[in-house]
C-alpha cells in the first residue's frame, strides 16, 4: 500500500481536477473499477457539481521582485478553488487572504473555499512572522472550467442484494494519512473481499471527492439506497494512533452493535464513540434524511481531549508518507476485514435443544472450579439462544466482544445444538404475561 | 390586570358564596364569558356540591367584653365553611379551633374544611400568645344554604376541535397570589389569543373554585374530554419567585416536551419538575384515572429546598396586592403566550430535500470555523428533519430549547427545503435490519 | 419441619440412589405426591439419566492398616458417583483425588462428579495435612446399576390452568440448608395452599434431584409449558442469613416486579439481586431456552461481598440441622406463602370513578397536614387505577411495597370505587397525540 501512496500522494487532487482524474485512473488498474461521471452544472439534490479548477501558477512576491511563496514549491500554497487574483496589496489586505496553521508554525495549512469563494494563499506562521512591509504584490493564475466530478465504484457482489458500502475519499491534495490511507486500505479490503468463494453480502467501494462525490453518487443512484443496510467510512488509517470507530444517526442499529462489539474483541485498545464526535466525513451523507444508511466511521485518532485530535499533522503540509507506516495500513485493513467478517457472521442464533445443554454429554464443559470466566460465557450465551438474538444482540447484553460470543455459538453450532439464521425465530413456548 | 385585582382580591371569595359570584360576574363583563351553574347537592361523580357559605359575624372575646378578633376586620379570621358556634370555652378548647400560621407570627392563616367539617376561627401567633385566660367566649354566625356553585368559560376557536385547557381558581377568600393573578393572567392570554385570525387549536380557558370546580366542569362536559389534547392549570404568577412548569401525569407526552423545552428558550432562569412536585391544584382532575388530559401547571414558585416554599405568603393574610407587581404579572403573561405559540408549532418536521442539503447554495451555510455552535445546530436540526419528529422532538434529542429548533425548521421552511405536518410523515427509504 | 429434617437429613441422598428414594417416600407421607420415575439412559432433551450410584464401602488406609477415613463415618468421605477404585496409591496421586475444603479445616466438603467421571474421596484439611507417607492404599467400593431417577410433584388445583411451579431438590447427602430445607418449606407452603377453600393459580410443586430432575420433568411435561406462567425455587431457607430473592431471566416481568416488590412489605431486611447473581439451582433450567418460564429463586444467603456467601457451612459436613432453627423455617414458609398471596392478587385495578375520588365522602380521607405519607399514597395510588396498571406495576412506579398499594386499592374496592382484573381493562377515554 506504501508504493501506491508514494505514487500518488503528492498529486494536486483537489475535488474536480486534472491530478484527482489522474489518481482515479491509476487506482482503476488496481482493481476492477466503474468510473462514474458527473458533468459541472450537473444537480445532485440540493447541490451542484462544481467546475474543474486549475491553478497555473501562483506567487507573492516582495515589490522589489523577492519571491516569498510559490505554488510550484508546494500545492498547499493555493486555497483550493482560489479565484485568480494579480495585483499589489497592502499588508492588511494581505494577512486577510494569507491563512497559516494555529499551531503548526512549520506547517502549511489545508484551506479549501469550494463554494464561498475567496482568493487566497497558505504559508507557514514562520513565513508570515516576517511579512513587515507595507505592500506585496500577489499573483493567483487559477482556471474554473467544466469538467467531470468522477467517483470510482468498485463492486463485490453476494449471494444478497443487500449491501455493505465502504467510502473513503481521495480528494486532498498533497496529503497522505487524510485520507489516501484510507483509499488505500479500501483497496485492499476489497481486493480481500473479492478473492474469497462468497459472500453474502454485496459490497460497494466508492473513492470520491469528499461530500460532492457522495451526494453526486446517492442521487444518481437511489434505487440502491433500499439495499443500502449499513456502511463503513475508512479515514486517517496509517498514523500512530489508536483505532476509533464512530456510530451511525442509529446507535441500536444492528451494525452499531456488531461492529462496535467487534472492534472489541479485535483491538482492545481502541474506543468506540457517537455520532459527529469523533471526524465529520461523508457518513453524514449517507445518515442523513431520506438516505438513512446507518453508516461508522473508523479512522485512527488521538482520544477525547488530546490537544493534537484528531492527529497532530491533520490538514497540514506535514501530513506526508513520513507520519505513515506499512505496518499500521496492514493492521487497519485487518481490522476492517475483522469488522466484516463480524458482519457476515451476525446471524440470529436459534436453539435446536431445550433447557440448559448437557455440557458434559457434548463434550464442551467447562468447569467453574477452574475456568469460571469460560463456564460463565459458556452458559450465558448458551441461554440467550432463543432465535431471537443476533450475535451482536447477545455480546451487547453480555458486555463482551462480539467474536467470545461467536466462539461459544460456533462451538454450539458445530454439536448441531444450534443453527444459524439471517431472521429471527423466537423459539420461546409463549408469549405469556410478563 | 392590577386593577381588576385590587377591585376583587379582598372579596370573600369561598368556594360557593356570594363574594365568589360577584367576582366571576365582574370578570365576565372583561371577556365573553359562560357562566356554568352546578346547583347545591349535585352529584358530580363521586363528589356533590357543597352549599353556599355565609358568615354574618364572628368574633372572639374575653369573658368580660373585650373583642380579641373580629370577621369583621378580616375574612381569614373564620375557617373557611366553619360550622356556626357560640358559647364560652375553656382555654384548651379555644386552642384546638383556634389555628395559627406554622411561620409567620403576624399572619393569619387561611384554613378550609369544606368537607371534614368543624367550627375554627384564625388568628395571628402574636394573639394566640396573649391568650392565658381560663375561659373565652365565641360567637360563630355561619349559614350553610342552597345555592349554585359556578364555572366561568371562555371559548376560543381554533381550526381544529383539538382543545388546549387553561384553568386557574378564583377561590381564596381576601388573597391575591393564589390565585387571582393565574385568573387575570389567564384573561390576558385568551384576550390576546381571541385577537388572532387564527388558531390551529380550540382553547378554553376556566374561572373556577379549586378541585370542586374541575369535577362539576368535566363530569358534565364528558363529552369534550376526548379532545382535550393538553391543558396548562395556571397560579401564583404575580410574586417574585422564578417560572416553574410543573409537568403532567405523561412525562414524555408531546406537550411535557414541548412545554418544558419552550420554557428553557423563554425563561432561562425558570425550571422545571415532576408531576405533583412543585404545587397541587386543579391539574390533578384533569390528570386523573377516566380524564387523562396531560395539564401541566406554571406558577411563581421558590426552589426546591427553600424554606419558605412555594413563597413567603403562601396562604396567609401577608398574600395581598403588594407582593405582586405589574412587571411580574406581564412577564407571566408573556410566557404563557409563548408555551402556546410553541405549541401551535409543535410541528412534524418533514425533509423535501435528501442527504445533507447544500448550505451553502441556500446563503444558509455557519461557518463552523467562526461560529461553531450555529454551524452544529443547524446540521443538527437538519439531520432530524425526516417527518418522523416534531420540533419538541428535535430539541429533546439535541437538549436544547424549543426555540433553537424552531428558528432552523422556519429557516429552512423558508427555503422550500423542509414542509410541516401535523402527523408523522417518514421519509426513511426503508425500515431495515437496524 | 425440624422433625422431618432429622429423620432425613443423614440419608445417602445421592441423585439416583436407594436413599433418595427413600426420603422420597418418606415425603409422599406427609402430602398427596405422585411419584415419576425416569429409567436409567432414558433420553431428557439433550441430558440421559444416570445409573444408580451405590457406595458399598470405602477407605483410606496407611501401608500398615491404620484407617485414616471412612465412609462408614461420613456420607460425604466419598466424592458422589465416584468411580470405584483399589489399590496402592503414591502420595502425590491420592492428593489428586482426595477433596477438601477450602476455608473449612474441620469440614468434609461435598464434591460431585456426575458426569466428569474420576475416584475420589473428601476429608478434612487437618487429616490431609497430616498425610506425610509416600504411599497410601485407598479402597472405593461402588457401583453403577441401572435404577429410575425419582421426582415427587403436589398438584395443587386452582381456578386457572396457568400455573405457578415450586422447585426444591432433596438430593445433596448428609446436608440440612441446602436444601432440606427448601424441601420441608416447600411441604408446608403446600400443605397450607392446599387447605384453602380457593385460589387463582395451579400450584405444581416438585420435590427431585438437582438439575437432571428438572430436566426429567419439564422434558416430559411439554405440554405443561405453556401453562407455567411463573415460579419459585426454594432454598437455604432456615440459617441465620437475611431473605435474598434472585430475579429470573425476565427482569421486567409481571412476576419478578411482584415478587420484588412484595417481599420488600414482608421482610424490609431482605434484598433482592439479578438473575445467576444469589445462587444458582434448578431455575436455570426453567429460564432456559425453549422453556423460558420466568423462575425466581428465595434463599438465605449472606449478602455480595460477604467472606462466607453463601453461609459459610455450605456443601460441607458442617451442614447439619445444627444451623437450623424452626423459628427461622416458619419465618420462610411465612415469606413463601406472604409472596404467592401477593401473586394472586397481582391484579390490574380498575377504577370505576373518574377524576380524583372525593375522599372525604367516602370516609377515606387522610389529612396531608397530620399524615402526608398516607396521604400522599392514598393519592398516588388511587391517580394510577386506570386498568392498565397491575398492583406490582403502581408498587414498581411509586417506589413502594406491594402491600402498600394493595392495601390502598383494597379499600378502594370495598368503597366500590375499583375493581379488580386479571386482564387489562384501560378506561383513559383516549389514547391522544402524547
Amino acid at each position: 500500500m506504501l508504493d501506491l501512496i508514494n505514487e500518488l500522494w503528492y498529486l494536486k487532487r483537489d475535488i474536480v481536477s486534472h491530478d484527482f482524474d489522474q489518481a482515479l485512473y491509476r487506482l482503476a488498474e488496481e482493481i476492477p473499477m466503474q468510473i462514474h461521471e458527473y458533468p459541472t452544472g450537473q444537480q445532485c439534490w440540493t447541490w451542484q457539481i462544481p467546475e474543474r479548477w486549475t491553478c497555473d501558477e501562483a506567487y507573492l512576491d516582495t515589490l522589489d521582485g523577492q519571491r516569498l511563496l510559490d505554488y510550484a514549491n508546494h500545492p498547499l500554497h493555493v486555497l483550493s478553488y482560489s479565484l485568480p487574483f494579480e495585483g499589489i496589496v497592502s499588508r492588511a489586505e494581505l494577512l486577510e487572504h494569507l491563512h497559516v496553521h494555529p499551531s503548526l508554525p512549520e506547517a502549511i495549512p489545508f484551506v479549501f473555499k469550494y463554494y464561498e469563494r475567496d482568493w487566497g494563499l497558505c504559508a507557514t506562521q514562520t513565513l508570515r512572522d516576517t511579512l513587515t512591509q507595507d505592500q506585496y504584490r500577489v499573483v493567483i493564475r487559477t482556471r474554473f472550467e467544466p469538467g467531470t466530478l468522477k467517483v470510482g465504484e468498485v463492486v463485490i457482489p453476494g449471494d444478497s442484494p443487500k449491501t455493505f458500502m465502504l467510502v473513503a475519499h481521495l480528494c486532498h491534495p498533497a496529503m497522505v494519512n487524510d485520507d489516501l490511507t484510507g483509499v488505500v486500505v479500501g483497496i485492499e479490503v476489497a481486493r480481500a473481499l473479492l478473492s474469497r468463494p462468497q459472500r453474502h453480502y454485496t459490497y460497494r467501494l466508492l473513492i470520491l471527492p469528499e461530500t460532492i462525490g457522495s451526494v453526486a453518487y446517492l442521487s444518481t443512484h437511489e434505487h440502491l439506497i433500499p439495499d443500502m443496510v449499513a456502511g463503513l467510512f475508512l479515514e486517517m488509517l496509517g498514523n500512530d494512533s489508536p483505532h476509533a470507530l464512530q456510530g451511525s444517526f442509529f446507535p441500536e442499529s444492528q451494525v452499531d452493535h456488531c461492529l462496535t462489539r467487534a472492534l472489541r474483541g479485535l483491538r482492545p485498545n481502541s474506543y468506540a464513540d457517537a455520532y459527529r464526535t469523533v471526524i465529520n466525513n461523508d457518513e453524514r451523507q449517507f445518515n442523513a434524511p431520506g438516505v438513512r444508511v446507518p453508516m461508522l466511521s473508523l479512522s485512527r485518532v488521538e482520544p477525547p481531549g488530546s490537544p493534537t485530535r484528531p492527529y497532530r499533522e491533520y490538514h497540514s503540509s506535514l501530513d506526508t508518507p513520513a507520519i505513515v507506516s506499512a505496518e499500521r495500513l496492514e493492521n487497519s485493513k485487518e481490522v476492517v476485514l475483522g469488522l466484516l467478517e463480524a458482519w457476515e457472521n451476525n446471524l440470529y442464533v436459534v436453539n435446536d435443544f431445550k433447557g440448559e445443554v448437557f455440557a458434559s454429554g457434548y463434550g464442551i464443559w467447562i468447569d467453574y472450579r477452574t475456568d469460571p470466566e469460560g463456564h460463565r460465557i459458556l452458559f450465558q450465551v448458551m441461554e440467550h439462544c432463543d432465535g431471537e438474538n443476533t450475535i451482536a444482540d447477545i455480546a451487547l447484553k453480555l458486555e463482551t466482544s462480539f467474536q467470545a460470543v461467536w466462539q461459544v455459538a460456533s462451538l454450539l453450532n458445530s454439536k448441531g445444538l444450534v443453527h444459524f439464521s439471517r431472521t429471527p425465530q423466537p423459539t420461546s413456548p409463549l408469549c405469556r404475561m410478563r
